[in-house]
């Protein structure tokens, strides 16, 4: 069965406390989402004449899979639907399909509109009528669909039957609170798909950490269609994660959603949240980095074993990979496995895999961690086994970063500068490099690369992807930072790590790995 | 009803990719998890005489609520649980309670254990007398319990029995890989409970993001045990999340899990992921900083006529608070709320409401976001007042890293220092400092605050707790950085933020703020 999956992030997404997104941003989600399969992407909320121009700008976009979705509110109490600015705008956008939300719950009614529950049904079959009238297809959100339900589940239905004899081509049930469990869930979704069989959707709310559960236990009551956003985005804890949810309903329940494009969900959920300058969380399922890595010794064994034993699906199913974490707690097996590419014909027991983990574990008492950052840990393993080459010695640098100008309203202190200056020497030559920057891990990377491209061309080809930096808590800026570089010469992809009180000394650190890490690849 | 709630932070937490926990860590964790009221504390795996030790300190410690257990493994194939050296080091430690996981999937038995069924089943009656009669109580973790129960049903139900009649004290079904659906976990464990009611636990992975739904279902099916995580630490996606259980249980379904120590439910929480070393998901149900925040203008209407219109639960029952968020998506009312401690009697409709709001706009548009930088707002209004005071004004100032020994197995390079030179001047009367520290930025704070002591005494009393950098995706190092820092006077904390491609410009920014603000309070 063919199951309807609507995406929200590009509204319900923008209404979370962290994220906003540009016109841009959006233009790259609505291509990522119609290219993943989508069958709507809600493109914003129609409020104002810059939304209705972006939908101009949206009509010309050809999409493959997907339709987009325009998003508003009823008229107002004793506003005629014709007469609402704000529906007008609504329906004159160029957008077929239009989804209004409107009140379920008498208690929203009386408290946040003000109005009699009369009026409140009067207003929304006006709107449907209104925008059915104007040629839309129109899908009508009940807000707060399920705590009506338990108040006054006969208002609640009045509420839904009055949207459907005005002509909605679907009725979303929504729990836009967030708090309700599964159960409650899927019982109130059953009586409302037996009344209107075929056109119930869902939509539901993360504040019980239950997003997914519900939605997956109202498709099972009968809904055809799936309501969520990527990754979850959304107010508060977020809503339904419809990474986690097509997975699920595809491969274990049986319903098709995007069909074969499951193998492309992880890649397009991390270009999703990288657009949305969103830190991904790895822990995520299905799609995150963490998802299929194995830590403990003993799932370690169990996976090599067979992957069925600690792995639910195949990673493959859904674009993702799985990862052996090498760390104190895995086992002398994954570190042989892990060392195949640098000495082949190593078994558990050789005395090159003790090395190597006692290097680790060394590294790691320093506050090091491997896990994303699988080029430096080739070359601890290398640096071990004596099989490191030393493509450079550092003579000496100095980073600098100063300001001239001053007074109380210049705090951004425009006129800051930061440089660098580096001598390296290779093979007994010395070379003496300097660079400006925007900030002094920018200024250190130039200098550096300057300094070694004359014994080293190669170096012009690489280039820094990203830089992240973690404080470890304690002593505030005296602390530990861990400073994670990524790197690409357009061809392949790695990540190293520094690690310092000093963030200087650890971009340093991750810096030099980087270049140590591409020459060895090129060698 | 009562029911055991069993947190397995120590064990399963530090399973995870990003976590290690010292010894120093595990204390405190034991400390708050037993002042929560958590009936278990699973403090460690015993695997040598390391765990041993620790447990022998562990039994100095003097709980007020929970118990602690030691976690570990049945004997092996044809090893006798007496003999096994593991099993006799879990029975020696000075500990009552213990937990071993053993095998209830015949899949698992053959292709991991690679034994026969009636091995298995040997090998658990055998290590549960042998703990029995070394005075343990004794639970019994049947480790791939569902999916065992889906493929031979028969076979984990004997292996429960076997455990039970060797005499275990509680039966923990576990859904080890994650991949099952609340449905699927109350049927199996309905049928547990009825064989073996009132000793059945549950123990959920989140591969499916449904670990608490699960839970949840296994509980309205009779277990009696919880077991989870605090933030659902673990290996891949996480365990059960304690923190959205316990509200759940506790509000919602009314069982009692730690009774009126709920509302230290957030603090607990926030303090372990702290010590854990942890960035804390904000967007965590019932703990988390953004689960009641709410920052779409409709929402936030709402929430100021009735909090039950966008609460399914009130935040101070679990800790936490109610926070608007100021943005571009925020309304009027919420910036005059907001307002209020500067200048009261501001009513939506106010000229300096609209002053405010467009101020903050510009900044947003430059970067900034003030989520969790209610510091540097505060500061941003009264400038659009005109009501912010010049403490101080910046001369100039000047930081430099430099290191003058070199080569290559010095990657640390040990020799690195910072420091920084400031002159700042104070209704005309200029001070210069200097000052040396553990990285730039540490350097900048140190010669700030000296050069701003002997005008402002009072300066002394505030100290840099939290220092973020979060580089937003793009350029690598040349892309914009966004730095928040968390200063305290030991009575509040607040936190302030600033904007830059440059880190160290970005750091000047928000300790620049987090000085003016401290001034501001005291002034």
């Amino acid at each position: 069965m063919k199951l309807e999956i609507y995406d929200s992030t590009l509204r319900e997404g923008e209404q979370s406390a962290t994220v906003t997104f540009s016109r841009g941003d959006k233009l790259k989600i609505i291509e990522a989402l119609d290219n993943l399969g989508v069958s709507y992407i809600e493109a914003g909320m129609v409020t104002g004449e810059a939304d209705a121009r972006f939908f101009e700008e949206l009509s010309e976009l050809k999409l493959k899979n997907a339709r987009l979705v325009a998003f508003g509110a009823t008229c107002r109490p004793c506003e005629s639907a014709a007469l609402s600015p704000s529906v007008a705008l609504l329906a004159s956008v160029p957008c077929d399909t239009v989804c209004i939300f409107g009140k379920s719950w008498d208690y929203q009614v009386s408290k946040v509109l003000g109005t009699t529950k009369k009026e409140n049904l009067r207003m929304i079959a006006d709107t449907v009528s209104f925008l059915k009238s104007s040629g839309k297809t129109v899908f009508f959100d009940a807000e707060h669909f399920f705590d009506g339900y338990s108040d006054d589940a006969l208002y609640a239905m009045e509420v839904l039957a009055t949207a459907r004899e005005a002509g909605a081509d679907r009725l979303i049930l929504c729990d836009t609170n967030g708090g309700m469990l599964p159960d409650i869930i899927g019982l109130a979704t059953a009586a409302a798909c037996e009344r209107f069989p075929g056109i119930i959707g869902i939509h539901c709310h993360n504040d019980l950490g239950m997003a997914e559960a519900c939605t997956v236990s109202a498709v099972l009551s009968g809904c055809v269609q799936v309501q969520g956003t990527v990754s979850g985005i959304g107010e508060r804890c977020g809503n339904a994660n419809l990474n986690t949810l097509i997975p699920i309903l595809q491969l274990k329940l049986g319903f098709d959603c995007i069909g074969e494009r499951l193998s492309a969900l992880t890649s397009t959920a991390r270009y999703i949240n990288e657009t949305a300058n969103r830190i991904f969380d790895e822990r995520e399922p299905f799609v995150g980095g963490y998802a299929f890595t194995h830590k403990a010794g003993m799932h370690i064994d169990g996976v090599m074993k067979s992957p069925r034993t600690f792995e639910h699906v195949s990673p493959e199913a859904v674009g993702n990979l799985r990862n052996i974490v090498i760390s104190s707690l895995s086992g002398r097996s994954a570190m042989a496995d892990k060392m195949a590419g640098i000495l082949p014909h190593l078994d558990r027991n050789s005395p090159e895999v003790t090395k190597a983990l006692i290097a680790v574990r060394e590294k790691e008492a320093l506050g090091y961690s491997y896990e994303d950052a699988e080029a430096s840990l080739a070359l601890v393993i290398k640096d071990a086994l004596s099989l490191r080459k030393n493509y450079f010695d550092l003579v000496h640098f100095k980073v600098m970063t100063d300001e001239d100008a001053g007074g109380h309203n210049d705090q951004a202190v425009d006129a800051m500068r930061s440089s660098a200056m580096i001598k390296v020497s290779v093979d007994g030559k010395e070379k003496l490099s300097a660079a400006e920057g925007n900030g002094p891990v920018n200024a250190m990377d130039k200098a550096l690369r300057k300094a070694l491209s004359s014994f080293y061309p190669i170096i012009d080809k690489m280039k820094l992807t990203d830089f992240k930096v973690r404080v470890s808590s304690g002593g505030a800026t005296a602390s530990v930072v861990r400073v994670v570089i990524e790197s690409t010469d357009s061809k392949s992809v790695w990540r190293t790590v520094g690690v310092s009180p000093d963030i200087i000394n650890a971009s340093w650190q991750a810096l030099r790995d980087s270049v140590e890490y591409m020459l060895d690849m090129n060698s």
